[in-house]
């Protein structure tokens, strides 16, 4: 099975940045995306706008979108009004996102772990779309500490009915194998299994190995590495598409990607957001030369 | 084997940072490395003073060390005379360094690859100290570009005599699978083989695990990542220490060194510069909190 890199910058990249940006702006960065050829985009948050005033206005979003054959749109949602708010836009995916820990699902949802299991398999149970399942802090969480591997691997396999499993290091703790081990084990449920990756720590882009090593078919990333962590104040974001794209594709795993588009899209953000990204491509140049 | 961790700060880190240190202050950074338990250190460059001044007044480094039992210490040669001056300070083991190819060793040793590999071959010979050989721009060089691996290794077969074998991605372009075929390849001539990497596209801390995958028993970094490439302007320094360790012994992989200390050299160093380093630990926090 190929390898999916799903750019999960307007979305998770963007909500994380102190900037509200307009949604026909978020529109216009979705659009770059595609041009770049990226086969998956989560392309917006379907959460209450109080909360996450960077997300608000999901619809016009999507709905100023130019559609790109060959890309598929994905969205977040973390509730029944929010998937059906998602489902009416017209989105082609829905990544459903629960925590593995009551602290953090309370915080981040309002709602128990076990609440979010069962609105979880509601939706997976309608499935007008594909239906990712995200668990977050799958690796380690902000309130709770460590989380135990065991926990994480239960919940998919309760929710295993979603087309596609995706681990996620929402607060950048993970290790290499660390991840490789669960991937591992959530891969014996026979679904597709991500890894969301954080380069907090430095450790983003090993994780991201270690996944495919461990049989991952679907990283999220990027670009730039735009984002952070409300949690960790210094925290950086996901791991960045384009460092991810070049060395990925310079060890021979393809990724449909063009680069240089890619690349080209870090700097219109970085002048957009009058700031230097994560991401280190797009200063340190792509190489060799021919490349560039 | 275990895994020896060399810090090279003191040496490739502080000679590609825009201030010289007084050679007190430069030893005062060895000894509190040498504090947090690491296993090697390289302490110092034996080069021209005119070519690198943050490298001048190695001799003063070396007598104003405490030494440290259980420490190794170690310094840079890139030919005979710098040797000499090496084995007269007093240090404990000699990183001999040449490059893959014959403009990076014209430019940075004023010399061609065969008269660098003859001067090797005598200072092998010699061997008043174990000898390390480090073969720079083994992934890739700024001037020539691609790097046929099979030279790298050629010269791996001819300088074989040599204690260790250690390839160097001196401009930040090495990715995962190629260090660790690389590493392969050079392992069968019996000799440790270890791996220096810089960060300046986010492969630096996969390819160390890729390096391990492939046998690799030592790996260079440097503490808060210090340091940078005179050949990239926007490229970062070495794999940072504290991150390494950090993951490593997560993951399993005893280092032997004590993080706290390390991610405190990490806030000393960022003080005595006035600028943050690259290395995202010291900022992060170490995990989880009983840790830090």
């Amino acid at each position: 099975m190929g390898l999916t890199i799903c750019d999960v910058g307007p979305r998770d990249g963007l909500q994380n940045e102190p900037e509200t940006l307009a949604p026909h702006v978020r529109a216009e960065f979705v659009n770059r995306l595609a041009d770049a050829g990226l086969p998956r985009i989560e392309a917006a948050s379907f959460v209450r706008a109080d909360a996450v005033p960077q997300m608000a206005g999901a619809e016009e979003v999507v709905a100023a979108i130019e559609r790109r054959a060959g890309t598929e749109y994905s969205g977040l949602a973390l509730n029944e009004k929010g998937y059906d708010r998602l489902v009416a836009a017209g989105l082609d995916r829905v990544n459903f996102t629960l925590a593995a820990t009551d602290s953090f699902s309370r915080r981040n949802a309002n709602q128990s772990v076990e609440e979010a299991v069962a609105t979880a398999g509601v939706v997976i149970e309608r499935a007008e779309l594909p239906v990712t399942l995200t668990i977050s802090v799958a690796f380690g969480c902000p309130f709770e500490g460590e989380v135990d591997p065991a926990v994480v691997a239960d919940l998919c396999e309760r929710l295993g009915a979603a087309d596609e499993l995706v681990l996620a290091d929402t607060i950048g703790v993970a290790t290499p194998r660390r991840v490789r081990r669960l991937v591992e084990r959530v891969s014996i449920l026979g679904k597709p299994v991500g890894a969301h990756l954080h380069n907090t720590r430095n450790t983003g882009y090993a994780c991201a190995w270690a996944a495919l090593d461990g049989g991952a078919t679907l990283l999220d990333a990027s670009v730039g590495g735009l984002g952070g962590c409300p949690f960790s104040p210094h925290a950086t974001g996901n791991v960045a598409t384009d460092d991810l794209v070049w060395q990925l594709e310079r060890d021979g795993v393809g990724t449909g990607v063009d680069l240089d588009a890619l690349v080209e899209t870090s700097r219109w953000l970085a002048g957009l957001l009058g700031r230097r990204l994560e991401g280190y491509l797009y200063r340190a140049a792509s190489w060799p030369a021919a490349a560039r």
